[in-house]
């Protein structure tokens, strides 16, 4: 058995979220997608107006044990407003390392996520989830989650690159 | 035909937009959602960290008509993050009353919502729709905008409510 503390990341664990960041998008079948850097996470997490916020699960060495604590899964997130309901959170991405799955990590982040929106005011928090990963998508239903895009038709929309250029007139 | 500027929105607007939200709600057919006030769209727009940004759409009296200005529209929009690709902005609303439809508002709104994207240096804006809109489907594919959903199969998913307050423990 693993122990696992949830807790704020700190400006040096943007390596290992952005290595981790880069396993999920692979996961994912999205991996050419990734085109950020370490210096992007330092700079935009870490600045006097951050524009997202980072919780990362960290394996501990039991008693008696003597390896170094070990980032094991991150759980990035920022916060967004419903004209509905004001206030709310989005968690952008939840991860944890394949060789620590299965112990209760996501479980872990997924609640600590949800104790910072009920700090901040906020009355839900958001996720988007691939239709083929069923794994994660039990997971958050077991946890109490709805599928709004099987229960209300919501659906994605992006405009991005020389799209959204154009569209700027630049 | 109708003169129409797209500008910022003030915090005298808050009454004329609240009223849109809750219009476009019921065209939604989700107007038992709504349950925020003009109070909340006040502080959370116009304080010192504003929680979201919005643009008015504003019909202005053509020359030699004498009818004061008329707010017939909103986006609002917030910034999010893409462990992917950095900044975004997201638009959680966009709207423009029935009768003033059919004259490009909406085209422009997104369009000056492109803008604040790229003059704010991200890369991407998005938003959500539902599937039986399909006019505004239409509408954001005919603009250059990706269905994410329909494309790689992302589903929205909301913990909220008892629900969010139970996985925090609260």
């Amino acid at each position: 058995m693993v122990f696992v503390q949830i807790r704020e990341a700190k400006e040096g664990d943007c390596g290992n979220i952005l290595r981790m960041i880069r396993e999920l998008a692979e996961f994912e079948k999205l991996s050419d997608q990734v085109k950020i850097g370490e210096e992007d996470l330092r700079a935009d997490g870490f600045g006097e107006n951050p524009f997202y916020h980072c919780l990362v699960a960290e394996s501990l060495p039991g008693p008696g044990e003597s390896q170094e604590p070990c980032v094991v899964g991150y759980g990035l997130y920022y916060f967004t407003y419903s004209t509905w309901k004001g206030r709310n959170v989005y968690l952008e991405d939840i991860y944890v390392k394949p060789e620590y799955q299965g112990q209760g990590i996501g479980s872990k982040i997924i609640k600590k996520v949800a104790e910072v929106a009920v700090d901040k005011g906020c009355s839900q928090f958001r996720l988007s989830v691939l239709d083929w990963n069923k794994r994660a998508m039990d997971l958050y239903k077991a946890l109490g989650a709805q599928d709004l895009t099987e229960a209300e038709g919501w659906h994605s929309f992006r405009f991005e690159g020389e799209v959204m250029r154009k569209l700027a007139g630049k």
